[in-house]
């Protein structure tokens, strides 16, 4: 058992920190606080991409600080994991992070969706300028008018009609879809409702122009529409795409999603990690700085029983999530059900805490712009329910914990619900 | 011990719930989207008087709904707190409603400032016109500079210069100076650091335009910007207005913070607990309405266990502020400060409690303007730092819970923290 | 709305008080100290009458504070439920106030099921000499082999034979049964599985010297025996008793166990408020005498802010038991059952939290018996399961709420669980 | 980064699996229950050893499974903390187990002392009995009359005289000290007030039957004596012992104090974690036995999800306990200050939730002897404040995090607390 990272790792970690220390912290504040002024709300037709954003990307690139979380040594950089789990953190730490080291979802996601499942067709159309940060691309999954935590709830259709598939219904939750950049969306439909009830769905890679789509509008979070990226709500109207744009064929949509879940779960957890270690450090900064009754904030109250509070918190949410990656790397998603979900109950959950609590110190300040914390907690917020809600993980977890039971229960008849 | 409301509260209760439902619930959602859609965000010079709450403001005081939260007979309605409250409650369902019935804050606390402590001329000037609902005003107390939950802090002045006063300094967190029709602030600041501490400051009327005042900036809270409402950065430099508009005189700005303190906070928390009830309704009912895994979210998990939890959070709530209510009417506010500050940790703290769970059934759509639950988030996140954080009135209760032992304190000699 | 008590209710409050102070306090701890050290634990056959407990009810009878549970006005003090709450309260400072004063459970609920139940007979055996505090009895419910929280899993059986009626079966924490004057149990038994479900059981008086009656054992509560009380387990083979000793006939076991029941909930949260209040004082005493890294522990840490939170609580748990007593007594127990079971949750899980707190001010010595809180402890965890645990109460409360949306419902078909 | 144990670790938990299932499962549940109802209450002159555990522990002895605690290849088994982390948990799930492998509390401790600390002459007279599991030991340090959670608060004296130590003072909570077999105690007090603080104390080894070593009386855990073990008030009253019986020298007794705390809290924590795990299994066996309203009870209300929270609260518990053996190994206790402390917060509180869930869904049951939960519970709640409060552990994590921000603290001036 060893708790320290590979060299590869750490070097990788003492190259992001030092790139985010002298690139990226240096402008971010000044940039945010920009588009934030010039921000245009739902009216994405309007969003524009930053060239400060794209110029920090040919840095990173050129640094080889780039595509690090593909598995891929070619194509990325060959990190496993839990090797690449304490880079996201970093990552995590700062607003544009993600997208300059090309590693913001949902593009990551839909690039391992590529790389593993893709024709060569995907590969070189999609699967290319993603990697090289020319495009962004977007996954339509959830919809408005069913329980989207329930994904046999799907009502939207993909069906094969001799060359081509046929895609009808709503979107919505597509996140990056307004990005001036977005060219094409992974889309998940039903294909065959005869079929066993985790081959009835496709995905398909739609690009954005196909007559049919529309955006119908951003969904604000909070009050915010998260320019440039945005959350689309997508309507697909007797959309035809070639079947050659089916990802691995009809109704292997299921098992395409479930190879996308793990990585991406580690991805967000660790971010989650890394922004709330930041949202702690402002929290302790402000509590040192203000000063009440006589005493800095940060020694008033139960102030300091809080820090330690989140302090175990978050070392603990950090462990289990390597803890998720390393057998993620070992043994596979399949033999980790209970940790891939549990960190998504945990992390998105510790950040929302520690935000929490770093707003209580900083005052109504911590509700307005001049801090990150309101922007962080509607992250947290949107991470409790994207990708299933918390209620849904724990469920899971249960469902894998008595199921060690399986022998018990056949002898006593319980095993229904 | 009688838990009834009097008949006088009952018949108010009735009234009110047949006017929001007649009157306000079938306009509120068109007029609340429509106001969202058209929202300018922070540039306040462009927000617009309602002309549809102007009309329902007409028709409520037709009905003699009006100015209920006086305790003033002739003025108002001649309610004690404990019959206002519940009042409050079905207010607190609606985001127009306390407007319509005159009865939002911070108008409401400046009114009582003004019955209580005005001269003839205030009265005539400023208290006449609020009470018409001809003109908004707003209250500058918080500042930027300073941790402004201890007051002591304050650091912007007022002070007497021959038959003027001259006001400088920075406040922030002025709620409802973005209105259009807001006309004056009542400022606090510190006029004679020579003085007891508790008499160093006044409270003064600044029409909003006198030559000096600036209205800095709105801020938001969560990216949304409360119109036409808003809360304000205001800088006063060099600000001068008669010696006539002190309220009650040089060195009262603490006497008269106290006395406005009890009743805003039962109005606030009553409001706080109709939001609740109203964000737990959406719960269930978008949990009986949604079905995953074969059954309505409602029955799944935990879920009904939480409605119980709620329903029990709601209902203490409720109890502690009509009990907190009783009190001040009964006792005064001094001899009610434990259950003043109780009610403010607790009811916007419910309010929050219930909106998260209610947002978790929604899923994202809980977070977006489809539903109310995001507003109500800010709603109850603003409440648990307005008027003090949490921990500043966990602190006040522990110094009363702690001062009936002051005999044993002064024996041990432990007195001091 | 009125928060006040009545004047009778005051003036017994003012007297229970002063007869605690006065006669029950000077005694208390030498009492259960020597208790203690003389304890026999599970060798029920040895425990004693505590010949000072005899002279305090002596005392108290003396004095007219005596059955003040019993709303009749002859045979007790005619208080409703919301004037004697405040005195259970009172009581619950004490382990040994409510033997004192002849309000304990389970005498209580079972001289309220004589009293509105009992024949003349009954009330003449067995209900005259429990008044008079000359004999004990206990309530035989709860069984070993079953899931007793749902009564419908009942096995004991009661069944008519001609003018006798013959009962078997095992039931277990029946409390009070080791008392050496215990002399009869109310045992409630299925008489009929084949009538409607709320009317297949019985309640019979089963004398404890009936031959087939046997207790096996006295079961401990975190290994206490709860002397001279107990909660026994009790055997009973062929046990034949008179077809008159049923309480209001066969199959009227559950119409009873409900009207038995709002009363006595109220009791017990009434005294764990009492108790609660107890330990906070507990806390706080110990708190500002011991020093440590230079200041009494009450000041360290969120030690205040827990302070804070207890009173708190405590304040919002008795305000909810007192409007659940005053609904019981204006509109009935049917009415109240979203608030009977809230109680049930709520104030022992107070008791607990309270006395979890002052535990850890206390370090190990508030495991031991060197204070109360041990006691306290045990008992605030044997009221979260007795009487239902709590889930089974948070359930009742979410079938309550949901029912208000019955019409939903029916519209939607999802009213099945 | 690996969380694999290592080979040997992985071949001492099969062999310690199987030793506890072949030889002490088969017998310690009908050998607890004799005790039980054997046991003497606080008479613990009365104790004795048990012939079984005895005899468990040649066959353990036999089997190469002793003192794997001891870092030391030849006198223990050389495993790095680490190493041994998974095998204390495994010990953790019985009572038994610790004493059978000799590893048990705080009989550990000393030895670890001895064997950094101890002369020569202590290793032979008193390790070497220890080690071989002939005698056992106590550790006195906590006092009645001061908060022993501020070691400076120590009142005890061991002061030098000549050739000798004279040790005076009382100590209580001297876990171990009423087995039959216990021989010695080491004995911290103030040698010399005018040095250092944290050179201040000694650390003597004193042989139980010195003559003025009187043990009081033994204490009671929530009414249990943990027999044949006991938690001692012991009194020194003029006791002398030889010069040679200071460990490591006048005035060293916080340095060893130290060394001996990190090793320690892991034991501790890595039991209580296996204690969680079987109190987890116990809890989901009876809720799948036992059946309510149609349902077993593990799938009623919120059940399900309280088991998903117990599994990450209890894998997070361990992966943090482990973190912090795997930092002692490699960068030494004091770089490890915040994991020691954090995991004393951390796994007693887990196992305390655990069981506390695990007693509601047995019932009263729960609370009896009928299965170990009470017992277990005793052991969560009495390893919450062993070894300090959670507040204290809280404190150091707080000091050490806020520790980071030494500049800027210098910088305002707000260091002090």
């Amino acid at each position: 058992m060893d708790f320290a990272h590979s060299a590869r790792a750490q070097d990788l970690i003492k190259r992001i920190r030092a790139f985010m220390r002298d690139h990226i912290q240096p402008v971010e504040e000044a940039l945010l606080r920009e588009q934030m002024a010039a921000r245009r709300g739902g009216d994405w037709t309007q969003w524009q991409v930053s060239p400060q954003v794209e110029s920090l990307k040919a840095q990173a690139r050129e640094a080889g600080l780039w595509n690090l979380f593909l598995p891929d040594a070619e194509l990325g950089a060959g990190l496993s994991h839990v090797e690449y789990a304490p880079l996201a953190e970093e990552m995590g730490r700062s607003f544009l992070a993600p997208e300059v080291f090309n590693c913001n979802a949902p593009d990551t996601g839909n690039m391992e969706v590529l790389w593993k499942y893709g024709s060569d067709e995907h590969k070189q159309r999609w699967l290319q300028p993603l990697l090289a940060g020319e495009i962004r691309s977007a996954f339509c999954m959830t919809e408005p008018d069913v329980a989207s935590s329930d994904a046999t709830n799907m009502q939207a259709t993909a069906v094969l009609d001799g060359d081509e598939v046929v895609i009808d219904g709503k979107k919505w939750w597509s996140t990056g879809i307004g990005h001036p950049n977005c060219r094409f969306v992974i889309f998940m439909g039903l294909s065959d409702t005869g079929a066993h009830r985790h081959q009835q769905h496709s995905m398909v890679i739609v690009p954005l122009d196909t007559p049919g789509v529309t955006i119908e509008r951003m969904l604000p979070v909070f009050g915010e529409y998260d320019e440039p990226y945005g959350h689309g709500e997508v309507h697909f109207n007797k959309v035809r795409v070639p079947k050659a744009n089916l990802i691995k064929g009809v109704g292997k949509g299921f098992e395409i999603a479930q190879g996308r879940l793990g990585p991406g779960r580690i991805h967000h957890c660790m971010r989650c990690i890394g922004a709330a270690e930041r949202a702690l450090e402002l929290m302790i900064e402000r509590g040192l700085r203000r000063v009440a009754f006589g005493k800095p904030l940060i020694n008033l109250g139960g102030n300091r029983e809080r820090i330690a509070d989140l302090r175990i918190a978050i070392d603990q949410a950090r462990l289990l999530t390597l803890f998720a990656a390393w057998k993620i790397d070992k043994i596979g998603v399949h033999a980790a059900l209970t940790e891939i979900s549990a960190i998504k109950v945990v992390a998105p959950g510790v950040l929302e805490q520690v935000v929490s609590e770093a707003i209580q110190i900083h005052g109504a300040a911590g509700l307005s712009h001049d801090f990150p914390l309101a922007a962080l907690y509607a992250t947290a917020r949107v991470l409790r329910l994207a990708d299933g809600p918390d209620a849904v993980h724990r469920g899971m977890i249960a469902r894998v914990e008595l199921g060690k039971y399986a022998k018990l229960m056949a002898q006593l008849g319980t095993g229904k619900h």
